[in-house]
């Protein structure tokens, strides 16, 4: 499988079926030291698997503390799969040219699931289990969309009910994601609604609120503990989230061997982090193991939300309200809201723990890029090798460019990985503004971090 | 490669990039007869090469004219075609168990393309000939976007400029495509545009006309003669178009054997007849030398744009304006305007005239199918195989649906295949239509095609 002869232009690396992934890759297993309790936001100790019982099937609450290093993925989950995964590799070979770069550059694509991202690897999984539970209906938040319409395609494939909290402004200003969700039968309601207390309540204080993904999130949360057929479903920041993302990078490295190489840099995007966990954790057990030391794995975020680079490592609130269990991670303080970037996916104050302790530990770097670069790459990326990015996936792309200049400046042949975690079918319209120079950076808001930080909650562990 | 074992449930079948057709199929070589000839607009009589070349690259106009069996694929063109082909055949099991057919159904995706659908491997064809011959600049026009598109990525591929006349009512109710084609680098204007002869002057006698696909041609066409460095393209109807989408029928057959099956019907949606022929043609091969009797190639259209099954077998013009060389083909007059369907690419008068030689001889049968009833195929294949289709494709579906249900009340275990030639990423307002119960259907415009029928040109051949 050298890429030689008649393969001297190998451009998709591609994987039969079979080869998806038959087992989970855990982080938590190669670990040193285990990773800071989460703490319950009432008394401050160590939560158990009970307190998360109403919220969440058993299965996920045992994955989510589990030290097992392989968790098997059950086949009814890899038979939802199988209808875009494995995902395909691509070598960026017009991008190198395009850039006159000796580094390799590969990217993988999660564009091709249905849904247009990497969303539906966890949520296939989390719509598995919550079934063979008896669960019969789902209940979750989204913001720009990305998320929602991931759990709606998942919770219709295995029969399951499935209500969406839209944050108001995005319900109202991005209705091609709100269709595709009721396309795939899902019931989706802009937030703050009048079918929840914690909704009532912020409308009766403010009928017009554009409502925010915090509001959102205690919705869904209420909605899912109040009611016995329903449990509620992340996107993001848990454990068993970005567990479930790892077939990315299982699959990336058996492509790699298909096309004789090896990574020197794994770059990927990180907002609540499963998509960069879902790429380089797979290489991270490597420098975990002691082998690879050279190997790269970079964290890019946006720089107008640089919870890595910028935030503090302490036990913060998961969401802005301040309704969920404590956990340490870099944070920019839960009442920190970021600029509005078109990378939604990207607008999250905090960081997921597991990808916090690699950074904590310097196992993996970060990086923050602005916007306007991230859609100057985007755009040369598009012209070179045809897809075009969400806007995410564009801050990798920043770093790689980045990268493989460096490379074509030391003369160096280094090989770049990266993760094109979704298409930007759905984002033309920031494309619009970036074409029409109407994009605007964001200056890094010292001041607005300074003021979330002083409202850390206190934890004494 | 047999499904069996572990392959039980395979839904994919994927080929190598090794596999991307080395040679096109060209249908010409088998006809009995040769297809009647094209004539000139003023002269009635039959066009030579010369005619075409002031709009196309002289390999083109070879390539429309000849009656080679299998014309070889340059490797400057397969060498875009990796970045998305061999595009994957998928065995819609989900769908099979929805319907309860025991039919086996098999669908070929297009919508793996940057652009999203069939469209650029034609495109990729073309710009890559114009620029072997020294051509600098391309023209088109475009209706909703999605050959413009195309265009617009395979010239940015190939460092031509490319022009796009887009008929100004979709301009600007679809903003999206038109974005689209800027980001890859295309320059769009909406047609009637001052830029050209043609549009001025409809421009003065109407400021505020929407433009159509008539207009549109005509200013792309002015353009293209009009400047030594621009020649025209065109995403269909063209023999040589045809040819270049005989790709995906050719992969699809190596794809059914490697599935260890054999097509009993294959079904393809058809408006220009690019598509339809793109899948069809190489299976036609079999039945033009007298082999598979029995299978049956099936050409889906809109009730209200029914040019198989209810236009007259005539010579007409290709466009609505009446520039264009006669063609004899399956029309429903030039000047008819069919209803505003949300299928853009169904809405042509006419059909390519090897697709309408072949329906002239029994060798392919047409169904005409309404509005709401492919919105619900789509809608059923959408919460079953996850993709969301392309109205267009949803024509087809419907029709495979018909069939699998045919083939349950028959206890019959018959293998379908179809094109699903794109998906529905910019078409979702008209789900969201759809969903609320507002979309129409129109009924068969029996007075408006008599009308257009009466306006035909009169030739004697």
């Amino acid at each position: 499988m050298a890429t030689k002869g008649s393969d001297k232009y190998r451009t998709k690396f591609t994987l039969d079926e079979r080869d998806i992934p038959a087992k989970w890759y855990n982080i938590m297993a190669d670990f040193k030291t285990p990773p800071p309790p989460v703490l319950h936001p009432g008394t401050g100790q160590p939560i158990g698997p009970q307190d998360l019982a109403p919220l969440f099937p058993m299965e996920l609450i045992k994955q989510e503390v589990s030290q097992e290093r392989w968790i098997p993925i059950p086949d009814g989950i890899r038979d939802v799969l199988r209808l875009w995964r494995p995902s395909p590799l691509y070598r960026a070979r017009r991008l190198e040219k395009a850039l006159g770069t000796p580094a390799r550059i590969y990217y993988k694509y999660e564009g091709v699931s249905p849904a247009g991202s990497h969303k539906p690897n966890t949520a296939v999984a989390q719509a598995y289990y919550n079934k063979k539970e008896g669960v019969t209906r789902i209940a979750t938040e989204t913001g720009a969309g990305q998320w929602g319409s991931a759990l709606a395609m998942a919770t219709q494939m295995f029969g399951l009910q499935c209500k969406v909290y839209m944050v108001k402004v995005s319900y109202q200003q991005k209705p091609y994601r709100r269709i595709m969700m009721e396309t795939w039968g899902a019931q989706v309601v802009p937030s703050p609604s009048p079918d929840t207390q914690a909704g009532k309540k912020i409308l009766l204080e403010d009928p017009s609120s554009p409502g925010s993904l915090g509001i959102a999130i205690s919705e869904a949360v209420e909605d899912a503990a109040t009611r016995e057929d329903t449990k509620y479903s992340l996107g993001s920041v848990l454990n068993h989230v970005l567990m479930h993302q790892t077939i990315i990078g299982l699959e990336a490295k058996k492509q790699l061997e298909k096309a004789d190489d090896e990574a020197d840099i794994v770059v990927a995007c990180a907002g609540g982090g499963s998509n960069f966990a879902g790429l380089s954790f797979p290489f991270a057990a490597d420098k975990l193991a002691g082998k690879k030391k050279k190997l790269r794995l970079i964290a890019v975020e946006p720089s107008a939300c640089p919870s890595l680079t910028k935030g503090r490592y302490v036990y913060d609130f998961g969401d802005t309200v301040g309704l969920t269990p404590l956990v340490k991670m870099h944070t920019l303080g839960h009442s920190f809201v970021p600029a509005p970037l078109h990378a939604g996916g990207l607008r999250y104050h905090g960081m997921a723990p597991l990808v916090c302790k690699l950074y904590d530990e310097g196992v993996i770097e970060a990086v923050a890029v602005p916007q306007i670069s991230t859609f100057q790459a985007a755009l040369q990326f598009a012209r070179a090798e045809g897809i075009i990015p969400a806007p995410e996936a564009a801050h990798a792309i920043r770093v790689v460019i980045d990268e493989a200049l460096r490379c074509k400046k030391a003369g160096k042949r280094q090989t770049i990985l990266f993760n094109l975690s979704g298409h930007g079918h759905f984002d033309l319209g920031a494309y619009e503004a970036f074409l029409a120079g109407k994009l605007q950076d964001y200056d890094y808001p010292a001041e607005k971090i300074e003021a979330a930080l002083r409202g850390l909650p206190k934890v004494s562990v």
